[in-house]
């Protein structure tokens, strides 16, 4: 029987591998550094402003975050950090680039079920050469038929994609942990999306509302996903 | 006829477009910061070790080399640099990463002139973000069939490349300014290169050999690069 699912796209961050709470990690090392100039929750709210700022500029990546967490140091010790502090925050960053790739549960065993039933590919935002390390040390390239790191998660990068990959919207499925980058676009243009909500989600990546829609899902985990594609 | 040539990929960064005198314009900027620490060549020095050094962990780009020259400034300065001078640091690669795109002459007739007749793709390093955002500012994007944004240059990434185009190598042409990146791995798989000398060249990307091979030419300018690919 004809699969309606031709091609499997997965997020990577938090959804294939940790993520967030490297960077939640790395904001704590950063608030304790500052923590005589401001109480840590005004320090995450100035810096998350600075990434915002700096998001059209920089893009998304662990570069970006060490640019624009020198950038709010400054700012909030109105320039009365000492020179050494400046320093303690490129280690920070340093740190999280050379970060072993932790897998999430059931994500190997998922991959090699529905391996050679599915084009599989990987879909990703953030920093070209950080996610390439990642997906090298992960060991799961051999899955994957394309790999793409994209700069934005908008409809108009996935159309761009799935013509790139030359399929209809509707045999294209989408699987990830951010309703705003992977779902909600993808679902727009006719897609398939399969949602894994992770336990912490960035700020920038959170969606308010509900969403109900005829060819979207919501699993607790990654391994029940392989039942979901196969029953569509 | 037949064409031999099948796909010529562009190189952008000095090939469409000026980059390396904007590096270079940061870097003077950079050592007049510095001037009370160290004498200009030997800033650039230690900056280009602490770029070579941060090479593997950041990939080309503006953020790595802001980053790189933030801690370079730390490292020869013994810490000793005021704060306020990291500010100025980050605001000279803010600075490069909102400069207008300069193209270089010729670049749209070449383009136009072969426009149809070739399938045109842009394979280029660095940043991500910067490379989507100078494309766009360029008015170039149409002219192209596939945008390549590659962390490395080396023979397996063109290997990769040349095999996701569905070519042979022999039908696969590169043009570009840097010896290293755009030509020698590009011969070596057996497909063409035309190298296009462009006045600076970053001492990284630098060869100091003659390069004689049956499948490469060199042009003074992109403007002559066309009837040689017609003449192949």
């Amino acid at each position: 029987m004809e699969m309606p699912i031709k091609v499997i796209a997965f997020d990577a961050d938090d959804t294939l591998w940790v993520n967030e709470p490297f960077f939640q990690e790395a904001e704590e090392k950063f608030c304790s550094l500052l923590e005589d100039f401001m109480p840590a929750h005004a320090i995450l709210k100035e810096l998350y402003r600075t990434e915002i700022q700096n998001l059209a500029l920089y893009g998304y990546g662990i570069k970006g975050f060490m640019l624009s967490m020198i950038e709010t140091a400054m700012r909030i010790s109105d320039q009365k950090v000492p020179v050494s502090l400046v320093e303690k925050i490129l280690s920070i960053g340093q740190e999280m680039l050379q970060k072993p790739v932790e897998l999430l549960p059931g994500v190997e065993e998922v991959l090699t079920s529905l391996n050679g039933d599915y084009r599989m590919v990987l879909a990703t935002k953030g920093d070209l050469v950080d996610q390439e390390r990642k997906l090298h040390k992960s060991g799961l390239e051999k899955y994957f038929h394309h790999i793409e790191i994209m700069s934005e998660k908008r409809v108009e990068d996935f159309a761009k994609l799935i013509r790139h990959l030359d399929v209809a919207p509707e045999d294209f499925l989408m699987l990830g942990n951010s309703l705003k980058s992977d779902i909600l676009p993808v679902l727009e243009l006719g897609a398939y999306a399969i949602h894994i909500p992770f336990h912490v989600t960035w700020i920038h990546e959170q969606v308010d509302h509900e969403i109900s829609h005829e060819r979207f899902h919501t699993v607790e985990n990654i391994s029940l996903a392989a039942e979901v594609i196969r029953g569509i």
